[in-house]
C-alpha cells in the first residue's frame, strides 16, 4: 500500500502571517515598531490557545470562531482599537492567505513521484477547500480531512484516529507533515509518523521527549528526501 | 448549606512572576531591557499551553513537568542559555513563590466572616501544600483539591466535577475565585459560579460570550463584597 502524506494547512502550506501587510495599513501609524508582526504573532498564538482550551472543555466550535475571538482579544490586549470593518476585512483575508513560496514546486515534485497527498486541518472543510483553491494548489490533494467531522481539535488523539480511518491505512503508512510542533507531537503520540517542517529557526521544538521522525527546512527539502 | 470559595493558586493567591528578581541575576546582563519580565511571562504562558495540550492529548503529567519543560523551551526560544544549575535553582524557587501582597489580609477577613475556603489547583497536592505553607497561608484553607486526583487539567469539565464531588455541594453553592480567564470560563462552562480577579489591566477577558459572575481587582475587594 502506498504511503500517504497528510499535510497540515495553517502554518505548513499556508502562511498565517500573510496578513502583516494589511495590518500595517490598518494599525495606528504611531504604534511601536514591529506592531503588525507582533499583532500577527499574538493573534495566531491566541487562536491556537483557544482551540486547545475549547478542545479540552469539550466546547468545540468551527476554527474560524477561534480565529475571530483571538482577533478581538489581540485588538483589546494591544489596544489597537481596530474598527469592526477592519476586523471583518482581516477575517476575509484569512480565507485567502497565500501559500508559502516553495509549496507549489514541492507538491509538483511529489505528484511526479506518485505520492498521494491529503490536507488535514483544524479548519472547517469549506474554509480549507477555499484556501487551497485560491492558492492554486487544491488539485494536488486527493482529499481534505477536517476535524469538523469529529468536532475535536488537534492534538486530540481522536483527530489522528479520524485521519487513519478516512485513509484506511495502517498507521505506519501515513505521515503527518506539519510546521506546528503541537501537531507533530500529537501525531507521534497517536502512533503516526511525523515530519517537522522547521519554518522558523526561532521556534525550538517542545522538549517533551517526543521527537519528529524527520525534520526539514521546507517542503522542497521534504520532496527531495522522498526521491 | 454554607458557601464555599475555591481559590485557584498559581496567579491568584501566589505570584508566578515572583521569579523575576532571580532571573535578572541569572540572565545575560547584556540582554535587551525587560528580558527577565519577558522570560517570566513566556515561561508562564508556555507552562499553561503545555497543560492545555497534555490535557487535550490525554497525556497528563504532574504540573511541575509542564513547568520544567516550559522553562527549557523558553530558555531555548530566547537563547538565554541558562546553566543546568540555574534551571534547577529556578525550579526550586517555584516551590516557594510569594503570595500577592493583599492575600493574607483578605483570607483573615474571610475567616472572620465564617467563609469556608479551599485551594483548587492544577498543581500537585504536595507542591500546593508546600507553597501555601511557605507563604504562611496554609491554615486559612479547609482543604486542598488537586487535579492530580483525576489526572486532567483545568479547564477540563472533569476537574470542576471533582471539585463539586469533593465539596459535596450543589454547584450553585461553590464559587471559583481565579485570576485566570481560562479557569473562570472553564468553571462557568461547567455550571459553577466564578469570580475573576483582574490582577492586570493589560489582560482582557476572553471574548467568548461566557462572563464571570463578578470581577474584582484583588482579594480584599472580594472579601469586602462578601461582607
Amino acid at each position: 500500500m502506498a504511503t500517504v502524506l497528510a499535510f497540515d494547512v495553517y502554518g505548513t502550506l499556508i502562511d498565517t502571517h500573510g496578513v502583516v501587510a494589511e495590518l500595517e495599513e490598518r494599525l495606528p501609524a504611531d504604534g511601536p515598531e514591529g506592531l503588525a508582526q507582533e499583532f500577527s504573532r499574538r493573534w495566531r498564538e491566541r487562536q491556537l490557545e483557544y482551540s486547545f482550551r475549547r478542545g479540552l472543555m469539550g466546547a468545540w466550535v468551527d476554527f474560524s470562531e477561534c480565529t475571530r475571538a483571538a482577533l478581538e482579544f489581540t485588538d483589546r490586549a494591544l489596544q489597537t482599537w481596530l474598527s469592526e470593518t477592519d476586523k471583518e476585512h482581516l477575517m476575509s483575508l484569512y480565507a485567502r492567505l497565500p501559500a508559502f513560496a516553495e509549496v507549489k514546486q514541492a507538491l509538483e515534485q511529489l505528484r511526479e513521484a506518485g505520492v498521494t497527498c491529503v490536507a488535514f486541518s483544524n479548519g472547517g472543510f469549506a474554509a480549507v477547500d477555499g484556501l487551497l483553491v485560491q492558492a492554486g494548489i487544491r488539485h494536488y490533494f486527493h482529499d481534505i480531512i477536517s476535524v469538523e467531522e469529529v468536532k475535536r481539535f488537534k492534538p486530540d488523539p481522536a483527530v489522528y484516529a479520524l485521519l487513519r480511518t478516512r485513509l484506511e491505512v495502517a498507521s505506519g503508512d501515513c505521515w503527518l507533515i506539519s510546521s506546528n510542533p503541537f501537531d507533530v507531537i500529537g501525531a507521534r503520540h497517536a502512533g503516526l509518523h511525523a515530519v517537522w517542517v522547521r519554518r522558523s529557526l526561532d521556534a525550538p521544538f517542545d522538549p517533551w521527549g517526543i521527537e519528529p521522525d524527520m525534520t526539514v527546512a521546507n517542503l522542497v527539502e521534504l520532496a527531495e528526501c522522498l526521491n
